[in-house]
């Protein structure tokens, strides 16, 4: 994921996304471009130029390019260099999601985009989508940290956690490639539902990963032993985009649909996502990032539990794609990580 | 030196010593535990997690732990994976100090610990002791600027140092180990004291290093012919241990005994230390470090002067415990310049 | 160049050139000295110490150094120690520059010294020089932007530039070792000119590159068919000197006589210079420097054009001057680019 929908508007937008600078912007038709930000003459970031008509002029010396990175004008003059050329990004906008492809441009397949039909085609005036953070942490660590649930009775006790929530087992499963991790929570307190029903509840979070680093969120909490009927504006997304090796662009929104009469309820909710974001995970996962000095996982030699099943089985899934681009774009460079972003 | 006695109490102190983050914290008895400040599991400060009965809870997964870094607890339930197991540095308190070994525990011995019994057993309400500050340079430059007190009389020059005080012989011996470097100046401008007495002074500075990194300094002015009677309020000790390789924690304080009634003098001693630290030594070290860009100092060829006969010998003296204790750890790894800090 | 002459006066200037700390001073006579500024003994910053004599003192143990690098004074009383001498660099002092050579001594050659002579003798109680700015960028992208005066249409389109500018012929030759690149403007709107004359104006920027980095710059307008006749005040010089690979200092001017009653004059052509570079070339040439992560321009495979091709033969011919000193000087080290800044 390159950005939402919504962050690409009249003007273009510039973001570092897997270590490459990129510059997103609108053709007349509505369509979304996404460039290398750095003109192939002198190296200017292409986002500093004029943008009009599906074509951005360098605010260097004046070249033009085209949406396809082809140069069509040449202040200069004469012909136009081979070198004049801009890397382009394949992006397909979905779901309110602009969805780019960093890898070879030939393996771009929209049929590999994470399946975030939840997010409503209209999700009203007052959505709960459109959330960006930008942490200091390598993307791995964001997954682990969503993928560990068990983490929400620690991390956030007293606010989306506490004790009668801990040790229910979680259940690990596939599906067509996804990994979902489910935790039934039967007669336990719930936040904020077990104050309006005035009673512990039978509540659930129901995780899936989708590759490369897209997470639905079904949460919910009913009455012990009333059906447990999934309610959409507690459904979460959550999806990561490397920025760097180091640092990561957060995504996140809910998937009700939020008209006017919702804006208080959209806040309310988009607050809470945002304050356990910026006080409580973020600090955490900063911190563990900066305790592991920029080590891989895995040669830290981890003490791996139970609870950690479903977060390894993503990691190594997602290092089983790494290999598998790596094979078959051998010859090309720069392909590490380059899955659908 | 981890710490200051005084630094930790009811809650933990994180500090990161010989670059390895530690946190230190009280058992209900009282003695103090030193952990390393990484928790096996996911690699989250131990620091940030909660504190009871002589264990830490991790804040992120909940694994507790003991005071023998054993974990003791696994909120998922199962066995206890062996990797679960914090590394502990053995903390021996003495004369108002924590001394930690980060080197192997089974060579940590206590005999080993600089003598510093020059601190009183009970320094008094108002005892100027517990002062810490953080420079951005190696160590050693601070052992050097306290080694060659001829700085005084340039770098302090119009407050600890004066003209008079110059050209003077230090006269530099071994006792047990511990570098001596005494230095008698008779019928000299002694700051604060010749104001008091009206005149000249026999004054001196013997300052003794004691392995791997604790100088006493005695300080004293007399009027000339008097007796050369040390007084214990001049007696003040300098601690350095390396945070990281290119910064230091500066651990100092006086050794007189400071009931409520000598508040004043004990503040103005203090405030006298620190001003010189921080308006004089600090700006100069942290140059020099910075200047020498990292390299070691006989790699930069110095011109040596008599003047840094002490502080060459406390040079050799480190390496020398470096080679040893590297000799004899030789299968283990991370112990260099792991010496009693 | 290492400072304007206006730089240096009673106290010392500590600045970084090519990466080495350097010091200069005035001896009594006026005549400026350089010296590494990094005393041989302790490796103490020498611009902390005390000037006198054509001497400096060291703060840090007292050493005294002569202006040849020689210590003529060890506090510590016995003969001096042949490591004991510090690095001079030759300067030279013409058109109110401190020309310094940072090679081998024995090359140094004041007539390798670029041509300002535009700099007036006496160029007024007001005069525009001694302008000093600094860049995080290699200077080298500093020299591609003033010999590519393409981008002020572009770059500084509407202050400096417009549309009617874009498009001529710039010619470019080589006289004495010097590049030239005229570019002759007929019937073009020219900035403040035009609106002083109300009309187009025929209008020029030629600008030169003299080894290793000054530039000289003449513009000019005059209405259409009138004499070319430049004048003194808009002649400008740009000098730049790396300081480190990244950074830059970047001197400016220009060389009319200004005096009292041009104050205001001089002032607005200051402003105007200073805003340009502030606010339009500088965040261009950082971005630049930015996106090239410290890569060579040629291993970036940039797309040349014609109107790359004086800032192109610049960089050969430096190119070229750095491997002819690095065979000249194979033997000794340090001197890389090291010639006359």
């Amino acid at each position: 994921m390159a950005a939402w929908s919504s962050e690409v508007g009249e003007g273009p937008l510039a973001r570092r996304l897997l270590d490459i600078p990129v510059v997103l912007f609108r053709r007349d038709d509505g369509s979304v471009v996404a460039l290398h930000d750095r003109c192939p003459h002198r190296f200017a970031p292409l986002h500093m130029g004029r943008f009009a008509d599906g074509q951005v002029e360098c605010a260097y010396h004046g070249l033009r390019f085209d949406s396809a990175g082809a140069c069509v004008h040449n202040p200069a003059g004469e012909t136009i260099p081979p070198q004049a050329k801009v890397r382009t990004f394949p992006v397909h906008e979905r779901h309110h999601i602009l969805w780019i492809w960093m890898g070879e441009a030939a393996l771009a397949d929209p049929d590999r985009i994470a399946d975030l039909s939840c997010i409503p085609e209209d999700p009203g005036e007052c959505a709960n989508i459109g959330n960006h953070l930008h942490v200091r942490a390598n993307y791995l660590l964001e997954i682990d940290n969503l993928m560990d649930l068990s983490h929400v009775n620690y991390l956030h006790r007293g606010t989306l956690g506490n004790d009668s929530m801990r040790g229910h087992k979680v259940n690990v499963h596939e599906e067509n490639g996804a990994i979902h991790a489910d935790l039934w929570m039967p007669g336990t307190i719930a936040p904020i539902y077990s104050a309006l029903f005035g009673r512990p509840c039978d509540q659930w979070t129901n995780i899936v990963w989708m590759a490369p680093s897209a997470m639905r969120l079904d949460y919910g909490a009913v009455p012990p032993g009333a059906p447990a009927v999934q309610q959409p504006e507690d459904v979460a997304v959550h999806i990561l985009t490397p920025e760097t090796e180091r640092t990561t662009h957060y995504f996140y929104g809910t998937c009700g649909v939020f008209g006017p009469e919702q804006r208080e309820l959209a806040e309310m909710i988009r607050t809470a996502q945002t304050a356990a974001f910026v006080t409580e995970d973020n600090p955490m996962i900063e911190a563990v990032d900066e305790r592991m000095e920029g080590a891989e996982l895995w040669s830290l030699r981890p003490a791996i539990l139970s609870s950690d099943v479903a977060s390894v089985r993503v990691r190594r899934e997602i290092e089983k794609m790494i290999r598998r681009e790596n094979r078959s774009e051998s010859a090309a460079e720069g392909n590490v990580e380059s899955a659908v972003a």
